[in-house]
């Protein structure tokens, strides 16, 4: 079973990405007890980000979800850290809070955060279930189209 | 004293809904330790959303505070399945998350959303006392006018 | 040793302010295990609110920061009480969430945060460096131009 999530990310074809500083005086994540509170990720990707804009005002709902699985991504780049570089340390995955730059108007932000919590259950079966607050938010740093925070709970 | 939370919603003419099955590949709480992180709950009664629209567009403060309380009613039957079913194993009503669909202009947060913390202290007394945080957002799923996210300390 | 983060108030320049009570029917904070959760706090100064709008919007960069650095001396005001008033309990500053007031074309909430981040780190060292998650928000209570809470780990 060593290295099982791991191998299930070879088979969903990720690759992840070196873990992204912060980019201010905080921290990407803190541990205390067994818990994992993962500071907010955004849709970056080899230091780049790839969605900025808002849902319901340019960015298409098909990019939003995709802009959501790389958050988590993200986050699962982040708690490998935590966890010493063995993913299979992720009891499961708590909570997840989503922030999805969105127009008034806009009404399906479950859809779009369904990117990551589709992955987190895709990734850690049973252990990916988790509990969720998904908001709209009229703007987010450097303009990211969705940003998502995670509690992870770890062995 | 067994039920004693239970007579309480009686005595408040409180009945308590089946709790609502997440509308994604989410939970409805995750328990961990004596914690429970309960997912953003809205304004949901009988599986119909009552209350859509933004407080100060056209939803009044009135109904922004009775959708409040209906989203502290939903984090109570989320809880109580956390609970096996007897809520006199909270022991705390820890932190709740307020999310109030608002116009920029709209400042009686607040208030809203003591409509949620009112009924927190009403059903569980001084257990029922709690940290808070409220801001605007610019829209909710389904258009829902609030959204209440809960974490609760259980025996 | 003792009083250490007294002493480094007093190096800042910074008085804590008696703490403010909730505008509501809840607490300032709530212990639960060796964790504090801190309401969101506003700049609030004397029992006056001083920085209300919105970034992006009419309030600087300059006076968005200032603000939240307020806010982050309301927390510590607060957490202070938690620990009966011995500041040199404080473990950790687990988290901070950052809600910014702001426009849908404002992108620099990092940068406002950081008035929140910085003084944790200035006063706490690095047991002040925390988990963040920064988002924009239409609008707050009582039309004030952030809100921060607060998670910390106490001795």
């Amino acid at each position: 079973m060593a290295g099982r999530i791991e191998a299930r990310l070879r088979e969903l074809g990720i690759t992840l990405p070196v873990p992204m500083a912060p980019v201010a005086n905080y921290l990407p994540f803190v541990v205390t007890g067994d818990l994992v509170f993962i500071s907010g990720q955004v849709p970056v990707m080899d230091g780049k980000i790839i969605r900025t804009g808002k849902l319901g005002g340019g960015v298409s709902l098909e990019d939003g979800i995709a802009a959501c699985r790389l958050c988590f991504i993200n986050l699962v780049a982040q708690v490998r850290t935590a966890c010493g570089g063995d993913l299979d340390r992720v009891m499961q995955v708590v909570r997840l809070g989503g922030f999805i730059a969105a127009t008034p108007e806009f009404s399906q932000h479950a859809a779009v955060m369904n990117g990551a919590s589709d992955l987190a259950v895709a990734l850690f079966g049973e252990a990916g279930r988790h509990a969720r607050t998904t908001v709209g938010v009229p703007s987010l740093p450097l303009d990211c189209a969705v940003e998502v925070e995670g509690l992870f709970r770890i062995a």
